[in-house]
């Protein structure tokens, strides 16, 4: 299913924070076929730290797409009746501009690059949308951040959305959420290779980019889960080694995640993201009132959440469905049952294949 | 109710690891009076970065006693009544021997001090309350890592424990509870200012440690809690920054809570004592059965777990008192309602006093 690598340049992009991007490139990956009247495209929104290769081998790390069983022929997502588009969003590292981009002056931004917010990151991808000559999307559907890209397009352009799915998240940053992000963004800044950002071309601040993650990572996964997959058990050994090394397989396994992630991720990026996650609170612009930010919009939704996510709990997938109520939207909602926490979202899951393949093609 | 600090020389201890700690120095404090027949002390034991100033004032902080509201005169643990002891854990900073000290050779033993668990701790102490001339405890008592020790002493020295108090703790680490570990670990480990341990009279790692206390620090606190300390409010601004200063009044109390620890605390330390607590599993000895841990004991036992504490969550509490049950032993146990998580046991609980002040009454 791997397409060639595509980027379209798309000309100055005005940020919330008042500064103006003037060489937006956006890079994406498509599958399936476009309708002669090109209302069958699909937009898979990503999370923090994925990419455009929803259904396509990643170039760096060789893994096949991070959400191949939900996009495919035949799929949830099904390519034989759907366009799909996936772009790596504003302020990663793959492809798309971001801190590691080349800045004014022909070097890197680094920590140069303006803050950016979600509504940012959907206003860059509504230009990509503009680019391929779509006027209108069947869907837009995405998990975690992707599910707040997704609330974020029904807000900002409820004429151009037909129907959106957002799975495992939430319309706001909660204090908890913000700290477990300061948490990652401190062990990035308290590396001494992260060098005030300016270390492109040198040693990256990797050490401090894999303890972020790692703090990031226990986020993902629920206390139940973790006890299922490790427990107490040990990592190649009979007893314990009464010192310092990876004794538990879940020790064992963090470092392992946190170490391979900082071959694909840049350490700037993920404080650029994670900060404009924390900035997200769609509620903030109508005076805490949800409800307004989707007031007279068209877009019929689909809200799922995991019992035991406890990053976006249930309670704010609620929070967003009774908004949507109070804006008398069309609204599908479901939690799920999954031992795995907020992960569930990218694992096997028959009843949310059921349900988005559903409510996708109801909507057709 | 500042008493003169106090070290005791203990001679030598063997540990777990099979190495021998040749000179052992255990701090203290006391709080009361002994009785003629020594029948009335109470050992208090502490958390992971607890000390011995329960109920006095900290020697570097200037703050009072961690405990001061539970510790005193007509207090729930009565120093009208009981002869109060609490110690510096054997690894730690404050005075007892560990990582910091002199070790052969006269220099800090650094990362080649011996690996120690729950149990060594509970030995040094043993040794203390030897050297006081004590018998039979009236007591032992501690929350979370102090409850911890509670449960070994009752296991390691049935017969000179009278009553034993274990609030939010549990017989074992979980998953999740090694992996925040890790994670602090790792942080520190990343410093280069680590040094492979060997940073005393040089500059500390206190980035490093700062990281890993705002990573735990987030586990001592619900998440309704979080919310309604800090919830999304700024800090000293009316509007987001859109740059990567303590925007919001969660980032700067963790930022705040990182810092000030390291002007109080030890990264070595950290590294044994979290290290110490991964390794605790009471029932590991006993093929996996709890209840043997406390076969034919004769302690009378009070568990108490709060209702929103995440890190040792009332579930490890029950494990306790179900194993307690089918050893046959005399044990209270209580769910307390808190919005405060973990910390609650550290915080206002009349309830607690009253569950506490009781249970110690009752066994005199």
């Amino acid at each position: 299913m791997n397409a060639p690598p595509r980027t379209a340049s798309l000309g100055s992009l005005s940020l919330e924070s008042g500064a103006v991007l003037r060489q937006l490139q956006v890079a994406y990956e498509c599958y399936g076929t476009l309708d002669p009247d090109r209302s069958n495209a699909v937009l898979v929104c990503h999370a923090l730290t994925g990419d455009q290769y929803v259904a396509s081998t990643h170039p760096l790390t060789g893994k096949s797409g991070w959400w191949a069983r939900m996009v495919g022929p035949g799929r949830p997502i099904d390519t034989d009746r759907y366009f799909v588009i996936c772009s790596n969003v504003l302020g990663s590292c793959l492809g798309t501009t971001g801190p590691a981009s080349e800045g004014e002056g022909g070097t890197p931004w680094g920590m140069r690059f303006p803050v950016i917010t979600l509504a940012d990151m959907v206003r860059a991808q509504a230009k990509l949308i503009d680019h391929l000559g779509i006027e209108r999307l069947h869907a837009v559907v995405g998990g975690s951040m992707g599910g707040m890209q997704v609330l974020s397009w029904a807000a900002l352009y409820p004429d151009r959305v037909a129907s959106a799915v957002a799975i495992a998240t939430a319309a706001r940053h909660s204090a908890q959420n913000i700290a477990f992000h300061e948490v990652g963004r401190q062990a990035i800044l308290a590396d001494p290779n992260w060098n005030g950002g300016d270390y492109y071309g040198g040693e990256a601040p990797t050490a401090g980019l894999s303890v972020a993650r790692m703090a990031a990572h226990i986020t993902y996964l629920s206390e139940a889960g973790l006890t299922e997959k490790f427990g107490r058990r040990l990592q190649d050994r009979q007893a314990k080694s009464f010192g310092f090394d990876a004794d538990f397989q879940v020790e064992s396994y963090l470092r392992y995640q946190g170490l391979s992630f900082t071959s694909r991720f840049d350490a700037n990026s993920y404080l650029y993201i994670t900060r404009a996650m924390d900035y997200f609170d769609l509620a903030e612009a109508h005076d805490g009132q949800l409800a307004e930010a989707f007031r007279g919009t068209a877009t019929r939704f689909c809200i799922l959440s995991f019992d035991t996510d406890w990053l976006y709990p249930t309670a704010e997938a609620r929070r967003v469905v009774h908004a949507l109520n109070a804006a008398r939207a069309p609204v599908s909602f479901a939690e799920l049952s999954s031992p795995f926490g907020h992960d569930a979202f990218l694992l096997e899951s028959t009843e949310m294949d059921r349900i988005v393949g559903g409510f996708l093609r109801e909507g057709a």
